[in-house]
């Protein structure tokens, strides 16, 4: 077992292996609950720095909000955060997580649960961030407009529902493949499982546009876009095919908490690759 | 709180209060697991009937494959059964409800998590079953194709992660309606998030193919399809759209706790009702 730290909300820190979670809790009887996580980085004198906390808060009040659930109280979050980390002090990168359920099935007008969790962040992700990642684009089953007015689809909400993102993980690794490009039924690409794609041609990055595609909102594309304009760099949201990628100047992962990981391998085809180019990827994002 | 009865597999029967799942558990971060769901009819002696528990361990066993799970230990979950149902002694039509979940993140070569639940049945299905519902279509955004030769959607696996399913829910309630029928991008009408559709149309029952479509293959539909047709009732598999349904003599939602619940209106349209039907589905079924 790796050492996680653990807090619950309106509880505080509870042993790492402790129980923390109902039978009829909705978070597993229902994957009915959203969640947060970003990189939290530890000095060899125990200090933290969190990435971006006050966009993962108001994106969680924004997967709060799509769900019907309460809103998120982010003065109790900002102080289960301090708190979880109180109980943290291994120097290095962690992941620390945020997760709300709507509580339990029994108790409808009970309080939802609220978990937060440190754990360090994996040496594959660490790896990745490094070396890149070899992806397979695998069809997500729905058109570039599927989420258009369609709210009961969940598009761009953090939902607990991950089994086909992790479904088409476990796809991907038995095709000896690292990650998964998801696609839409018109032929564009949407995202990875758990990040974001960012492309490099005619001298602009692009990603695809959130909204009507489902995608997730994605906060370390966002600061890594609003890094490149400060830079002089520009950016734009656009569309763009499978095939179109593997002409460009280079594509990427992000995510906040591999970072930025460059894709050199697509459908088995090697990717271009300008050297400096990701290490610039990197400092835009701040990994 | 409703009286629950709860056990967990390698333990047994806990406090129905009890916390069983750790912070870490794939099936709370992930929504990464499988459940079942059946009804238990408790007799006034204590005596307990489960209704198509072969079956349900069977698809629950399908599920697993579909996910990578671990084979379903069906000895070892048919023993939780009679563990949690031994602690369960309210008469009338109860529950049950068995879930797994890939176990621990922090602990990849540990056991799964194994949770059987009884609670009663909820007075809402009661009454539906008895008075039928109000339905709304709301798009799935999928085609009636989407899922052939593509796994990793997780097309007719009962998986954890149903927040798409309850958020339609939580639409129709605020849009008036009881209950959902989701319909794909061509036009077909798919099944409900928490049961499958059927409906009478030329002296046949007919009901949604599953496979390409992506829809759970219901037990209580294939039970309903199996007595009618013993009884000398023709039955088909067929793609049908929302208009269809409007003219025929009959629409009907089935699940395996509420039982077949006849829609009375779809989309705010009144449908037929021939007297006397919802009893011949209802005894088909069982309930």
């Amino acid at each position: 077992m790796t050492k996680r730290a653990v807090a619950v909300l309106g509880r505080g820190v509870v042993e790492s292996d402790a129980e923390v979670l109902s039978s009829d809790d909705l978070g597993l009887t229902r994957g009915d609950g959203c969640f947060e996580a970003t990189r939290v980085v530890t000095g060899a004198d125990g200090s933290h720095r969190i990435d971006h906390l006050p966009e993962h808060l108001a994106r969680f009040q924004h997967s709060s909000h799509a769900l019907g659930l309460p809103d998120v109280d982010v003065t109790a979050w900002q102080e289960l955060v301090r708190t979880v980390l109180g109980a943290w002090d291994v120097p290095g990168e962690a992941t620390l997580k945020l997760m709300i359920t709507r509580g339990r099935e029994s108790a409808p007008s009970g309080p939802i649960t609220g978990i937060a969790t440190v754990t360090p962040l994996a040496e594959r992700s660490l790896r990745q961030r490094r070396d890149g990642v070899s992806v397979i684009t695998l069809a997500r089953g729905t058109s570039s407009d599927a989420y258009a007015a369609a709210p009961w689809l969940l598009g761009g909400v953090k939902t607990l529902s991950y089994a086909i993102n992790v479904a088409a993980g476990r796809f991907a690794e038995a095709h000896g493949a690292d990650d998964v490009l998801f696609t839409t039924t018109d032929g564009y690409v949407l995202e990875a499982p758990t990040a974001a794609v960012v492309w490099l041609s005619d001298a602009r990055l692009h990603t695809t546009p959130t909204g009507a595609t489902g995608i997730l909102d994605s906060i370390t594309q966002k600061a890594l876009f609003a890094a490149a304009e400060a830079s002089g760099f520009p950016t734009r949201y656009a569309l763009a095919s499978r095939d179109e990628l593997l002409t460009t100047d280079g594509v990427w992962l992000v995510s906040s908490g591999r970072g930025p990981a460059r894709i050199h391998t697509l459908d088995g085809i090697q990717l271009p690759h300008t050297p400096g180019l990701s290490d610039r990827i990197r400092a835009f994002t701040g990994f």
